[in-house]
C-alpha cells in the first residue's frame, strides 16, 4: 500500500489525517462530503514556510528600505529607513501591534508606488537570491515538505486547496506555483491597494498606499475565505493566534459533520525554531476542543527540503 | 468533426472564436499560450443572463422591499420601500448614477442585516420561484445557452473560466453551479461587507451595511481580476461600458500576444431586447480597435434555454 505522507512519522497525528480523509471521501459512509464542499485552507507563515527569526516578508521589507536609502540617502530622515540602515531590529519588533500607523508607512514605502509587474519581479528576485541568515539557502527554499505533501495529498483526494495567509498575496504568489504547486488564484492574503493607470497604450495596475479591507488575519480570514471560495473549509491548517478565527469558523460551519483543524507547533529548536509565542490562544483552544496539534519535532521526518 | 459551438450560427464571429482558441492551444504555433496563462473572464448581466427590462438583482431588491414592508409597514416611511410598494420604477431608474447614496441605502436595507446563509436562501428562492415579467419563466432560466456553451468550450480547451460581474457575488453564486456549471470560487462580483459574529457555539458571517472596495465595475474589474486570479485574461467577454476597462486591460496586458475581446450586442428585439444604451463607449472602441462584436440576432441560433 502506497504511503501518501512519506515525510510524516507514523503515529497519532498522521493517522488522524488519514482517517479524516478516508471518512470524507468514502461514498458509502455517513461522513462522506461531496467534492464541491471539500475545501482546505492553509496558513503560510510558520505553517508552510519558516517565519523566524522574523517573517520572510519583513526581511524583504528591510532589504527594500536599505536599497531605497542607498539610491536616495534623504530617505534616512524617515525612521523606518534609518532603523533598517542600522539593522535596528528592535525598532521593527516594536511596531506590531503597538504602532500600526508607522508599520503601515513602512509597508507602503516599500510595497507601493510601482506597477504590480515591477513588484512581482522585486519579490521573486528577493525570494530566489537572498538567503536565510541561519540556513544559508534562498528564502524560497525555507518551506516545509511535509506540509506541501499534505496539501498535495488532500488535493489528490478531491479537495480544493487554498493558502489563506496574513502575508502579502502578491508576494506569496510569485513563488506559490514553483515551490508549492499551488496556482496563484488559490493564494489568499493581505493586499495593498491597486488602481489601473494609463500611459499611452499601456493600461496596467499600479500599487497604491492603502490596504484592501479586510486584512487576511484573525477575523479577516473567514471573510476572505467567503470572498475567494464561497464555502467554509472542512480542513484548516495554521500555527498561530491569527488562525484562531479560521479554526473556529471551520468547526462551527461543519455543524456536526466531519472537519479537521490542524495546529502546527514549533517545538524543534534543533532543526528549526522552538516557540509558542503568538500561538497561545490557538493552543489553549486546541486543547479544550480536541483540535489536532502537529508536533514539528515528533511528526516531521524532515523539516526542510535542503 | 464535432461542433464545439452548436448554438452559434456559422460565420465570422464563430470562426474568430474557433481560430483564437486554435491559435493559443497549438503547441507548435508562435501564438501558443501555456494553460496557466489561459484566463477567460465573462461579465454576467446582459452577457450571460438577461438584464432587461431591468437587472435581475433589482427585481430581487424590489421584492425584498415589498416583502419587508408587508411585515413592517413603518418601513414605508423610507422612499425606497414606498417606491417599491407603488411599483414606481422611475424612482429606481433615477438613482443610478445620480443618487448613489440613496441607492446604497436601498441595497443595504435589502441585502444586509442577516447571516450570509440566510441571504443565500433568499436569493436562491427568488431566482428559482419568481418569474421574468415578459418570458414568464423563473429568473434563473433567463440565461443565454450560446454563452454558456462558449464558457464550456474554452474551459475544455484548458482555460480557467471566471465570471467578472458588477452584480452581487453572493447573489450569482447561489445558482452559478446549477445554471452555468461554474463553481462559486470562480465567480467574482461586487460585495456587501461581511463580519464574523459569535452566538454561543455558532460562528458565522453576518452581512453588514457597507461595500467591499472596489465595486466590480469599470476600473474595479481589472483590480478584482488581479485579486481573485492574479493574471490578466487573454479572453474577455462583456456587453456594456462597465466592461470597457476589462477589455482595455486584456488588450494592453497581452502586449502583442493573442487575445480576444468579445462584445455582445443586444440587437434582437424579437427574441430578447434591442438596446445600445450603456454600451456606447465599448461599442465605439470595439470599432476602432477591432474587438469582436457578437450579434445576438445573427450569431445566436437560440437565445434562451426555454
Amino acid at each position: 500500500m502506497s504511503d501518501n505522507l512519506p515525510s510524516w512519522q507514523e503515529g497519532k497525528t498522521k493517522q488522524t489525517i488519514l482517517d479524516f480523509v478516508a471518512a470524507v471521501t468514502d461514498e458509502s459512509a455517513e461522513s462522506y462530503v461531496l467534492p464541491a464542499d471539500r475545501v482546505a485552507t492553509f496558513d503560510n507563515d510558520g505553517n508552510l514556510w519558516n517565519e523566524k527569526p522574523t517573517y520572510i516578508q519583513l526581511f524583504f521589507t528591510l532589504k527594500r528600505l536599505k536599497d531605497m536609502a542607498k539610491s536616495d540617502p534623504s530617505l534616512l530622515d524617515k525612521p523606518g529607513f534609518k532603523a533598517a540602515a542600522e539593522d535596528d531590529m528592535a525598532y521593527f519588533a516594536g511596531l506590531y501591534p503597538d504602532n500600526m500607523a508607522e508599520l503601515a508607512e513602512v509597508m507602503f514605502d516599500t510595497h507601493a508606488g510601482m506597477p504590480q509587474r515591477e513588484f512581482q519581479t522585486l519579490a521573486y528576485d528577493f525570494l530566489t537570491n537572498e538567503k536565510h541568515p541561519r540556513f544559508d539557502v534562498p528564502f524560497k527554499q525555507c518551506y516545509y515538505p511535509p506540509m506541501v505533501e499534505l496539501m498535495h495529498y488532500v488535493r489528490d483526494s478531491g479537495f480544493k486547496v487554498y493558502i489563506a495567509s496574513a502575508g502579502g498575496m502578491s508576494f506569496m504568489r510569485t513563488v506559490s506555483e514553483e515551490i508549492y504547486d499551488i496556482p496563484r488564484e488559490n493564494v489568499i492574503g493581505s493586499n495593498i491597494s491597486f488602481e489601473p493607470e494609463r500611459e499611452g497604450d499601456d493600461y496596467y495596475l499600479q500599487r497604491k498606499r492603502g490596504i484592501i479591507e479586510p486584512m487576511d488575519d484573525g477575523p479577516g480570514k473567514p471573510v476572505n475565505i467567503e470572498l475567494h471560495i464561497g464555502r467554509a473549509p472542512i480542513l484548516a491548517s495554521g500555527n498561530s493566534n491569527g488562525d484562531h478565527e479560521m479554526f473556529e469558523y471551520t468547526e462551527s460551519q461543519a455543524d456536526g459533520r466531519a472537519f479537521l483543524n490542524l495546529l502546527l507547533r514549533h517545538d524543534d529548536g534543533d532543526r528549526e525554531y522552538e516557540y509558542d509565542e503568538g500561538a497561545e490562544r490557538s493552543q489553549a483552544t486546541a486543547g479544550e476542543r480536541g483540535w489536532t496539534v502537529i508536533s514539528m519535532k515528533d511528526d516531521f521526518k524532515r523539516v526542510f527540503p535542503f
